[in-house]
């Protein structure tokens, strides 16, 4: 069994009811299942976590370091500016994907960098709720060395 | 059948040849192959086709306008300059993913920006072989309106 | 009655002692009492609320997102960096009204762009202790459709 | 009585006229109409002028100087770019407060920065009609030394 | 018939006389004979002004909003810099051609942008005496729907 | 006879097709009809020539250098970037004219700058079909020394 | 006798009033006085004229053009945006000296830079009302070919 | 006996752990040992605080305010972004030094820029372990009033 | 006998007859025929290509990689920003020296940076003809581990 | 009698033989001579000084700064760039003013900005030999307090 | 005993005299006398050197280069712009630490940037005296592998 | 026989000791006798000098401005910021070739722009000793007039 960390940053337990026109109208619970179902095919273990809060995102981090082998995470906002959890991520060394529901290159300027990216192994961005159920698969054949 | 048009862009044949500690020692041949098997699950028709040309791609494009239903590409580094294909891409209103080997986002600057984004549904990139696989997967959900 | 959320950001707790040759001499209790004398004479019910913790904000918009009809911020220094507070104002799409007790176009460079701006009606600055109750009035009369 | 000079820029003559999707409809008589009914509560006489020349208005600024105990402007266009009012406003030394009907940081880049802020009070942005009449209170308030 | 008013801008009025290695011999009196010709074949009828100052170019724009049915502008180095005019010109809605005697993005730096053309049809630039030819037919043309 | 070089640059083929909102519902051919027109009146022959490959433009420039007398140009989104093309004009030392369907500087902002035009005797941009027309006959007038 | 055309731009004739302690206490007639009383010594006629408008300025500029054999110019604020000032400077091609008052490099970031200086023979700046006289005098040796 | 306040911001808890060939192989509690031999022999009493959180941060500043004579603080990836740090040390107005381990002006681009610096005495970086010793040293040092 | 792939960019067959002014008035043949004469004396064996086609130049790397021990190219304008060119010269991993007609470092300023060196040897620019002779003398003796 | 320290930078000592179009055909001698004589009239006791040494000007202000009442210095290229002149200048405290022969804000973009003016009471410059004139009378009416 | 090189930049002779309100009332003697007495205890032997010319920091430096096992260098203003005296610290490869009286990143913006740091252990500013004798004992401690 | 000035910049007598894993094995000496060697086929007689003073290379330059016909100049670090060397080279008018043992394009940020390029005929980059070599035959062939 792959023991990943899932973790949904800022705004994200918003999801259906945030700006649908933008984000989509499935909820996070919607996402989860998904991930959960996605999980059962690739032999998979979840802990999934969601909050608002960079400090704890950086803390879930440390404190799953030794769990995990390998993290799922929407930064959310955070892409943009938190170098704290860029550090954080780069301080555990576990393979990461990044995901974002929305194509953050054909968004507002502010969000074409992520700050994030250069600690990651990859990025998916723009298919909505399914950019988790890929980035999961990403991760996990990733960890198999399968097609990289 | 889902009909879509796969358009690798310049260098990518020489995928397994080229700086292999950055793109990895797959070939080609093994992308298409494994996109070949992907697509027989997903209910997929390929067309796939591979020049160094800016104007090729543009013309292909605008020729296979009526029979595909969505295009997979890696611009390869048409990605950070080529207002042409940007162009081209906009003026066919097809669905496209755009893929990367490497995670663009983690390497030399003039990578981080891509004038491609802008008119695609997602991007992914960083898994190598991969991205395409998962690239092709999110297209195909995308055309089904699975999961968005 | 209209309901509003009063929220105020990082060391703003320490109204009247921190540098009140910039802030001026005015605490945060005294801000307050203004705005509930303010609050009776325009019909408003208030929910007063301080942190230095940037997820508490997002926390608190969206807990009280069913409640409050707007919201009276001063986002303190988050206003030149916060993408998640942004994303949180932008989810709950309530009408919001920024305020600074300083004027902070006219301070250091930093302090010129508001991350915060595009997601608000409008934005008072410079005005100390009466900033806060010129932005209840203007966030009051707007929930009345007056004067816009 | 406090004397107040009211001076509204380039274009604000066209109120109600001028893309109203952005400007609201209310016209500049509106504005005069309510702000001669906000002075009279605040015990304030008002000489109110509007002129699409910026050398007309630094004329104004200095044959009021004299006479005028506080400004209130909306520099219009000139916000951006006319340092020749920035510096005629910093020579009379007097109390003044920016308005403008738009929030003019969530519009194009080019309104972000006002040249005229650092020689004010403060400014109050995105109420429509309504920051005029928040303006006059703003100033009067300052004027009185209440609740700065 | 058609009403078109045509505004030169600052130092138009020594055409012929200012540095006629950049901006030709013609004077802007054969400007203006020209377009009197060329809009007798157009079925136009002009309205022509001239002026040094930004202030009397918005006025003029403003008082000639209801009899004309198109604007033809050089705005001289205005183009450059005012806000004013841009925001005077966006106020009227009127179709607007803005013409250059010389190709200003072939020149300095600073004449590479103009803060006006996103106000505008359309710009002709670099073709002396001939751009306002051309840019008069321009505009009769797309009055006339004729082309576009 | 003046003999003219019409050079129509990337995805200028699928005028009509391509962003009909942004570019017209005018197609190619009846843009070369409407300049085939023109050119009568005119007394100019053309050579009309379409790619979507940058170096068969700079070819063609080449080829036709010594029986072209002008060129009429619309470089499509090689305007922004092809230095190619720029030094291909620049060698050829032939008048050009450089059109735009649409108004350049009024559209993003990587569409504002123009590496042709310093090569060219002017730029017209923003009249759908017509910037051809205009165009011909701007750079006709020149080959005559016509009101430059 | 050499004719001088002297010109004050916007905000010098609050000389004196104006921030005294950033442009000194002499006032308007007094830099007139002392330039008076060196046009005697240097053999120098001159037109004096001060003005808050930049369109007056280049009106005056075009009306002297014929008198005047050189100028002497204080252009204010405008000496950082006026390009209609910097190209009337241009048309008349006359010599031109630049005063100011204060060391503008050594103030505010905005007044670094001066877009008149291109146009000018040089620039004398921060010896208050020196400024003007030894202007006035590199003004005057120019015009006799004296040490330069 | 001096009373200091030692913060070690996010991530630094993980040092020993964290890029050891970035960091060194310490952990946070041999450098929290080594600060307590160094406070014997300067006469200080410690109180050594470390947390992942940026609120966090700003409340212990402001609830040790009172009881702190110095702060001494290593502010981690919050150097380059937290304004709120910024001005919760500037509140406080206590003399406070900034420590790193690494030499930041010799990684990144990002990390070369503090925005906490211009609220401390000074800063020592690029020392390890021995960055927090001398950084105490150097603070007690400055609250004698020695060698400054 | 060493095996060299001579590559000329776009508008180099223009040679002598392309702006003589800044680049000579030697022929593209007689650049080829020097180079003739100094593979004699170095024991080269040369390969000479010439397009004006991006692609075209992308397949040439590819297809003579084998064949070549290195490549001697002017990129011309593809310098600045073909990073097609630049990622296909990356691939092929051959030792490569990139020459110039012209000292592109003392042209307009695009011509400053080239996107392509970062991927060569070095190199030589200035010296017209004389640029590749010295070049492919260069590149000889780099091939031999002569003097570097 | 005043005593001036005179500095003239590097390459000065080659004037009327250095590119004699931009600077003039004047020598140092000559403008030694003039100033010898302009210093008579101004009661001025001058120590004139040359190098090509920035330390050496460093140097010769510390060992001037007790005899020296003013300096009078041309900087040279150091003026862009010599952060050490400028403190040495800061150092000393004496009223120094800055010249230059050319006007440098209208030439090459790097002489646009001097990092010396900041410690200079005021700067001259495009006035050739009459610089220093001007510049000596400057510097001796500001001892004299005369004019400012 | 450890041999260390103490390099004192330009204007560093002036301490004491030099803008004491910045660098404070010790001078050079001061603190060369305080580092005597540190090295003593640290058991170091010192070679102490001063001067304002940058070729002479690069002379010493490689002089010394087989003596000294670190180098203490307070660079002066050259910290932002000496490339060759960074050159010269990276020839020899030495232990090297950067002090700084003041804290320079709270200062002018173009003191915030050290071209020196990149080949420095770490950097102190902002301890006046102290910063020396703290880096000092910084570079003894590394010497020995001493808390890092 | 042709006179040729050769001059070594700052840190260049450290050749061979200076970070051989960048600047090659090689020494001073011995690019100075293989100067010298090739010297004698190219008819050449050379004077060459080293230092690490910018002010002395400037005396060298001017000092020998009669007896020199060429320059062959390895600027070393003042390649990016020396703009007197600069003016020096200018002043003089001598044909100058710029030569560096390392590739400076494909280095740091701040070794891409060469503020000396503008002044010399060519610049020759990154094949270590060779790099002079190749300079002096650049330099004697273009004293010739051969093969430009």
């Amino acid at each position: 069994m792959k023991r990943i960390l899932v973790l949904h940053g800022p705004n994200l337990n918003w999801l259906g009811k945030r700006e649908p026109g933008i984000y989509g109208h499935f909820t996070l619970a919607e996402v989860d299942r998904a991930l959960g179902e996605e999980a059962k095919g690739l032999g998979a273990e979840l802990k999934v976590l969601q909050t608002n809060w960079e400090g704890q995102l950086v803390d879930w981090i440390q404190e799953n370091a030794e769990w995990a082998q390998g993290i799922l995470i929407n930064p959310g906002a955070f892409t943009h500016y938190s170098y704290a959890l860029r550090d954080a991520l780069a301080s555990v060394s576990l393979p990461t994907v990044e995901v974002h529901c929305t194509n953050i290159q054909a968004r507002e300027d502010f969000r074409h960098e992520s700050v994030i990216a250069p600690v990651c192994l990859g990025q998916i961005a723009g298919f909505g709720l399914n950019s988790y159920v890929l980035g999961l698969r990403a991760l996990c054949d990733a960890l198999e060395g399968k097609r990289d």
